[in-house]
């Protein structure tokens, strides 16, 4: 059983991180309005939010530009147009993933950019990769995190095995991201466990993006908590793929330090989100994504399910089992 | 951190109670159709539930039976309208509610009717009450237990006479009943610890029931067995008031146990449930809801904003926060 003192009180280190428009712009392709970025920058800042990741850097030789929104790809000068100097207490972030950003020659030198923070996005057998991208941040100025995806499909020996070659790289902190939306609380806690002493052994901070398939993203997140992890992704109305993510306004609302604050949240999530799902835009936990999350497997089977509109979980379930 | 082998293995203790009758249909008065219900127990016996409970025995002199459908107030002829006999694995419940249950004379001797459980509901300060609930129903002959509710707002120290008092009773299980959904996983740990050292010492079994104000309703129920309870509360697709309970579909993916399958759940869900939200029938997680329950109140103010179809949310917490 967790210390009293660890929900009365509050970790000064906790910082938590709004994802809505990077993993949100998975299921609206990144088109989101000048206006809702505005707003959800000026929202976080009230929120008293620590950092506010605006989307990935891809690589625009892979992706056709007119075919996604801007924050597919995060020119700085995009971002600039948002939060021209940024003078606040919020920092900024961007993803890089492995394998689909050419970072040596898109991200340009911290100087030069209004970004402060780049998040380095790798599977389990990408870790070289990412070491480069990580090494190629550090080098031009940024502040990095290295989030380790599929957690939940990995091989306990090869976690330990990535956690010591990145703990020997200057990543600032390693992510547990349970992108199939798999985990269990009681087995967080056991990967956290896991974490914590190469964290302990290098001195870094461990952070946690969880998925809603099973309804345990917020539940994972504070297990999280009280389990001493400090990097603590949430969006608005758990917007993201598939089931989506932790909800900030359960997350603003768990947290303890004053500096938090749900209400502009709520206002945010009243002007802007229900307008979005009004437009067709779908995320959620539905029962599609229970089962991928149940079997553990990556939730594309489901995201297609939704895509097709499909409604026959009878028949789905049968898919995902044949196919487990 | 709970042992492995709790996640790994099960207890046979453990004991499924469906609960969506009774908390369904407080969201659409108890109106289900004959299928619905001949479904659900069939889809109840086939996922390996234990129990399944019809609704509630209220008063008919308080409750107007023309207002309601006929599970507000569970005739045995209704019920056996829909099983027969029973002659199944699943064991049969209905809840009486102290102060709205005429029990002395509609509840008739065990021997007379398919109702195997009475569950009595209460408050903490009507502790008496449930008492003389409890006796009358296990002089008829039933299995009892006592659902003490809105366990959030309670005392510690009232908590403990209570238990100490339904101890001496011969209820067979003290259930915890977290009827504002205010209740986080690490809190619950300690509210399970104080009714563990009471159900030790009389010789009870304990059980959650869990609303989903929070998403914590599966959450809640998971930390719950591997805590050691063993009677959990679920209802197809969380269907329950408010932002409705922990849902079965996930429970029964989540047990380990053999003998439940997740499958005719899902069927069941498909064929009845997606109907029921279209027909007009709303219940489930929303903002409002989040609300009450982060304030540790009563969900009626959340409900009265549900059926004004507002969606002014911001608005509304300023109402909530204001009546905190």
């Amino acid at each position: 059983m967790k210390e009293l003192s660890s929900l009365m009180e509050y970790r000064k280190g906790v910082k938590v991180v709004d994802a809505t428009l990077r993993d949100g712009g998975l299921v609206n392709d990144f088109f989101f309005t000048d206006e809702f970025v505005k707003d959800l920058y000026k929202a976080n800042i009230k929120a008293g939010v620590d950092y506010m990741e605006f989307g990935y850097k891809a690589d625009k030789e892979m992706f056709d530009v007119n075919k996604f929104g801007k924050w597919k790809f995060c020119n700085d000068e995009d971002i600039r147009d948002i939060v021209g100097d940024n003078n606040t207490d919020l920092k900024l972030a961007i993803m890089a993933d492995v394998g689909r950003c050419n970072y040596k020659n898109d991200i340009a030198p911290k100087n030069e950019s209004p970004v402060d923070l780049i998040r380095v996005a790798t599977y389990l057998n990408t870790i070289p990769s990412a070491i480069d991208m990580i090494e190629d941040a550090v080098n031009k100025g940024y502040e990095t995190t290295c989030n380790i995806m599929a957690i939940s499909a990995g091989q306990e020996s090869d976690i330990k095995v990535a956690l010591d070659m990145l703990g020997k790289s200057p990543a600032k902190v390693f992510y547990i991201v349970d992108s199939y939306g798999a985990i269990y609380p009681e087995e967080l806690a056991r990967v956290i466990d896991l974490y914590a002493e190469f964290a302990v052994k290098y001195d870094k901070k461990i952070g946690i993006h969880a998925h809603n398939n099973q309804q345990l993203a917020f539940a994972n997140t504070i297990e999280a908590v009280g389990d001493g992890v400090d990097w603590l992704d949430a969006t608005y109305a758990s917007m993201g793929r598939g089931a989506g993510n932790c909800a900030m306004e359960l997350l603003l609302g768990f947290l303890c330090n004053p500096k938090y604050n749900v209400y502009p949240v709520i206002s945010f999530i009243e002007k802007h989100m229900n307008k979005l799902r009004e437009d067709g835009v779908v995320w959620g936990y539905d029962l599609q994504y229970l089962m991928t999350g149940l079997l553990n497997q990556h939730p594309r089977t489901a995201i297609a399910f939704t895509k097709e509109g499909r409604k026959d979980y009878a028949e789905f379930y049968k898919e995902v089992v044949a196919q487990d």
